[in-house]
């Protein structure tokens, strides 16, 4: 099989470059591990050679077509030879195509993709490190007053993100969203210079990046004492969270974790406000399987890493959501976004 | 056609959502442009209302499916519908071909990239400001001291990032490059906790990015004297920038731009320590087309945007590469990258 995805391939190998592609052999034949060839270019000679010390080497810039020229050359001649049909376009399709012309090329969709559902301990370790960070930078954030009326969204967003850094983050793991005021009850609202306000939310939706896993955690505090309404909407959120949280157990069914969730809110009178699904896996990327909503399929399994993140969003007044990232083991999940849930005010 | 590339959507429409695709018609036909049909899901609702609000609107999660439907439900079917090859998967590609059962998918890689090759006068001015971020941050950095024996590669890094965010940059356009020392031998080394010292190349190969387009440009300083051997190899990387720079002319061949800066430095017998292409096409990507290398092809054109970056690498030692990104205009290209290239001795 030929495993173009840098990501599966950075699973598969180690390897952080930015060119790279990989063939790997059944695992029944003889010497598949020893036959298995890493190609990139020549900026990453000595990276791969750090990183992928056990792997056979090709140094070729055209990294695909190179192993599929090789595929052709003899190393896998006349044999079925799968690829990434969800990660090689149409060209580069025809590109292998015409690189091994007598191999037979097999769409093989999410082969490495179902590997990485499930979280080894490393994995998690590095998860656990990126939700610290993200929980760190939020807890000097509150404690230092940068959560302040005055500031804007974007100030506070900057913040945040420097603060992870400082906490251990390469980054950010995605574009962090702060949103106040009005602002709360778009759910991917981009942080601009609105000015917090007394009386407003504050939603921060944001997390870390460490050894490239993904952190993802959203908190929403209300800025001096927080209204009838806003207290309503944020318990509701939070019940939510909690049903969703406890729902999430091995075998569940993925649409079933979303629909106990959302029954809450819809009990309430709010479904309509509840815009999006519950959660998503999260890992070498922000969103990956599995999806916890009703358009998602399957069942959880115990390694699985996945956000849990139901919202309630009432236009033109403001929004609640509350996320966590959580480790799916045999009894109960590991939470590792450690900030409290309580309805904090400032 | 199908345009399902969120960069090429961006270009055509303005659009800066995450999920989106657009079906055009042929400008030849009636109404071609009223025909235009926009779809996202429903996040971008009001962005959509926005950005696009010139365009019919379809909300549906999945964009490129929803159109091919919409292409099978009458408004073009039995037609010939142009997709991006060079974008669409394998697995994307099924999906559209069952979706729109009646309609010829042709092959049309590259088409948008085409059009993003020649940067109208809004554009231009994106590149410039920037490039002007970049210039400042820079300026800023020497200025207050920040490149100095003792800080960290990665310190400087982040202060280098963190200037370009205060003069304007929504995000830096890709990882900064600090590398000093023996590092700046290494043409794409990750910034970490190197210290920097007295006698050192310091490599800066930074950039920003504003409204959606990428700034790149290269600076080498040396801490302290400079020794012989480095007046040596930067004074020769500057004559092959200058060189290259002029050679920078409308219908000029990429690969001739390539080799008439390479050959200053083959010359100068340092051709074999020069391992990368000159420089390379910017704009809504940090590297898009055209190619200045001998792996390139095609001419340059009024309007391109380019980078000039010719390096040479001292493996041990140390290296030197400059660059600065040029808009090509009918005589002299226009440099956007204002930094002094004489050698700064700190």
């Amino acid at each position: 099989m030929l495993v173009t995805d840098l990501l599966n391939i950075r699973y598969l190998t180690g390897f952080t470059g930015s060119n790279a592609a990989l063939l790997v052999h059944a695992a029944d034949e003889a010497g598949s591990e020893r036959r298995t060839v890493f190609c990139t270019d020549g900026r990453y000679q000595t990276q791969a050679g750090e990183q992928v010390p056990d792997l056979e080497l090709l140094i070729d810039r055209g990294s695909a077509s190179a192993l599929a020229r090789r595929i052709e050359s003899g190393v896998a001649q006349h044999r079925r030879v799968g690829f990434e049909s969800g990660h090689v376009t149409v060209d580069g399709w025809d590109a292998l195509a015409g690189a091994a012309p007598s191999a037979e090329l097999v769409r093989t969709p999410g082969l490495v993709e179902q590997l990485r559902l499930f979280k080894d301990e490393a994995e998690v370790e590095a998860l656990r490190a990126a939700c610290a960070a993200a929980d760190r930078a939020l807890a000097e954030l509150l404690e230092q007053g940068g959560l302040r009326p005055g500031r804007t969204e974007l100030e506070v967003a900057r913040d945040l993100e420097a603060r992870m850094l400082d906490n251990g983050a390469a980054g950010p793991s995605f574009d962090t969203i702060v949103a106040a005021g009005a602002n709360s009850a778009v759910p991917h609202h981009r942080p601009d210079g609105t000015v917090l306000a007394n009386g407003d939310f504050v939603k921060m939706d944001f997390g870390a990046l460490v050894d490239g896993y993904h952190s993802d955690m959203t908190r929403t505090v209300v800025l001096g004492s927080p209204a009838e309404w806003q207290r309503e909407i944020y318990e509701l959120v939070a019940a939510s969270q909690a049903a969703g949280r406890e729902a999430v157990r091995v075998d569940a069914d993925v649409r079933t974790v979303d629909s106990v969730a959302r029954k809450v809110i819809t009990d309430a009178g709010y479904g309509e406000r509840f815009l999006h699904g519950l959660g998503h896996g999260v890992g070498l990327q922000i969103h990956e399987a599995p999806a916890l909503s009703q358009r998602g399929d399957g069942t959880i399994g115990a390694g699985m890493a996945v956000t849990v993140e139901p919202g309630v969003y009432l236009p033109g007044r403001g929004g609640v959501r509350i996320e966590d990232t959580l480790i799916v083991r045999p009894s109960t999940p590991e939470l590792l976004t450690l900030t409290t849930k309580e309805l904090v005010a400032i």
